[in-house]
């Protein structure tokens, strides 16, 4: 297959999506292809981070936890965060980061499973993830392990031991989707408990957390979400684990009374007892606007969206870069919505992208990275980097020092 | 004493920090005593917040992380706060929140010193810190204990197990300072440790961390600090423990080397390995620029204005409102910047007066809380207040049902 530009023009002229492109002001000359890295600010995420702090912060001061909402927050914005994840309200809450939360819910999930010990992930997993299940596992001594095993034995390897499986649904790297439902079902087989990281996908694609009977799940609020950069996550907990989880940062705004200044720590009966510490209200306000705009839009026609750009980009680098190996699933319904290629010069390739205007990005040690998103990603835009980047290998434009040249973050 | 308001008019006219209160943009109307729970912000701080949010995030996108500072946020607002409480910049991060950074701390202090289990803290402390040694302790079992006694108790309490005392250096409640270096002192003599929570001091009056030989400390960025609601907080560790301490959460940006994406966590071997996910960089924001203006004032100066504002701030309420006892130190050298009254009915009395545009809190059950700002507050805002104070005590101003009716955040 090989798609012209102006069959690209027809399809964002047919887009129904197409006008959401104006909720951003992205930069002239740029096409951004990372939003799985770091979502750009809808417009009114700017406004409403402006008002909240002079208008909230400024002007009423310490009486906005009443009169603004403030205090309600991680909870009114973990139910809107529900819907895009098939959740209950009453099942989400927004707190800390990412790593906190699983820190969390897998110290929960050992909770809820007294007596098993091992906490069961892959190799290759998003680093945070190993990393967070790391330090539970050193805390903990002998009443927890870790055990780190290939994806292609990870199913096999849950036992009777196994409190909680802990997996991206959505691979940072390569954009594998796992079937949420049926490895689910296959933890709950073995007694154990599937404690999902919806990271990548959140936002992007399809996910039903519900329908497919998660039982506690982590998700970043700066990806998919447009949240801001290191906005604060999100967590969930099926509703038949409120009640009993116990989680162990136990901070005030979880307390059953966070006003009572109590002693002792009382959890409160719902979600909040998995929050923790002082809400983040300015990263929170952008949070907000984030996900009030994904409410905004209806999620099957984003959702063939999303799986359309990213069809359209493997086709067109099929077609126009065989250098470039295809590191993702073919099929959109086992990806997320970035793709992954790979070629041994993938560093330099994406700073000679970057240098064009194209935006995606690299993780060692030879994956480029390229995400769609259906609320900002034009047809147009996904012909013109594959173009841009045909050029660039055809030219071997990308073989030059400046390119080469390592920067901090990659 | 009682001082006259032309007295108070006169000392305005010779403070040589009056022209900060041009950083804030306070309200009309209102007299702010409540920056010991939220700070205002400063007018560089809105303008700073905007530029993130549209420059930076809106602009430059992700590649933010390496052209906007992003990556060295953490640590390089921490080497700032470093200078506001006695530490070396590279023994102090920020991240996360006070209670997710107690609770990281006061595992770390365990890793410290093996073989013992106790953590050790008064009774009536700040709530959040308590309830996150509780949670802490539930997690490990045996391996550790809080044992919670009187403030009396306290350092006769220090003993061959415990690992480490924990103490707010300014009370919550009533404001009394602790010594740091005497209690500091009888902790090292039973090989304890000596972990601070700075929330109440960091920013209000002099903390020096290293002079008293402070092990750990934890702070927050948005009460004296005027970091924004909910901002990040920070934590110290003392150089001689940096590369020795382990702390649980254990996330990628703590990691060696973050952008090596390995399975297998390996610590920073500075500060930066107690810093755990991605830094909240709007929050960041808002935060540096409060500590920037911070930073600008001469701390001498600030001190000494602070001691003399809450000095007035007692004398004119001893002079002026006989019905009210003093729940602080009379003594400024052994208070922060708030000064805790006592009075049955303070829910009502605190609501009448913000009804008349003064802001102080309550706590329960009986105490009625005014910080004092070296910043922003005015020795004329200081009588005016207790004027207010004074007046709604001799009318029974406050003995109304819709000062008496409570709010979900008091």
């Amino acid at each position: 297959m090989s798609l012209s530009r102006g069959e690209a023009e027809a399809l964002d002229a047919a887009d129904p999506l197409a006008g959401l492109r104006q909720e951003f002001d992205l930069p002239d000359g740029v096409i951004y292809l990372d939003g799985n890295s770091l979502g750009p600010p809808p417009r009114t995420a700017l406004a409403r981070l402006s008002r909240t702090a002079a208008a909230e912060w400024g002007r009423d001061l310490i009486l906005s936890w009443n009169l603004n909402g403030w205090m309600e927050a991680p909870l009114r914005i973990g139910g809107k965060i529900a819907r895009l994840v098939g959740a209950e309200p009453h099942e989400v809450a927004v707190a800390d980061s990412t790593s906190v939360n699983l820190f969390k819910l897998a110290a929960g999930a050992l909770s809820l499973r007294p007596g098993r010990t091992t906490l069961l992930a892959q190799t290759g997993e998003f680093p945070t993830d190993l990393h967070i299940l790391q330090g539970l596992a050193a805390l903990l001594g002998e009443r927890a392990r870790l055990r780190i095993v290939p994806e292609g034995e990870l199913i096999a390897a849950i036992d009777e031991d196994t409190a909680a499986l802990v997996l991206t649904h959505v691979h940072y790297r390569t954009s594998r989707r796992w079937d949420m439902a049926a490895v689910t079902a296959a933890a709950h087989a073995k007694g154990a408990l599937a404690l999902w990281d919806v990271s990548h996908s959140a936002g992007a694609i399809g996910v039903d957390l519900n329908a497919a009977r998660a039982d506690l799940a982590v998700g970043c609020g700066y990806k998919h979400l447009n949240g801001g950069p290191g906005a604060p996550a999100f967590l969930f907990v099926a509703e038949r684990h409120l009640g009993t989880i116990r989680q162990p940062l136990t901070g005030w705004l979880g307390h059953a009374e966070p006003f009572a200044f109590e002693d002792l720590h009382r959890p409160a009966p719902d979600v909040r007892a998995l929050t923790t510490g002082t809400p983040p209200i300015l990263s929170l306000a952008a949070l907000e606007a984030g996900i009030d705009l994904h409410l905004s839009v209806d999620r099957a026609q984003a959702e063939a969206k999303g799986a359309a750009l990213s069809d359209l980009f493997i086709a067109l680098v099929e077609a126009g870069c065989p250098e470039l190996g295809l590191a993702s699933p073919r099929r959109a319904a086992e990806r997320g919505l970035h793709v992954s290629l790979t070629h041994k010069d993938g560093y330099a390739i994406v700073q000679a992208l970057a240098a064009r205007g194209v935006i995606g990005d690299f993780r060692a040690p030879d994956v480029l990275r390229f995400g769609v998103s259906p609320l900002f990603t034009r047809f147009t835009e996904v012909w013109d980097a594959v173009e841009a980047l045909r050029d660039i290998l055809a030219t071997r434009a990308y073989d030059r020092p400046e390119h080469r040249a390592r920067k901090a973050v990659t």
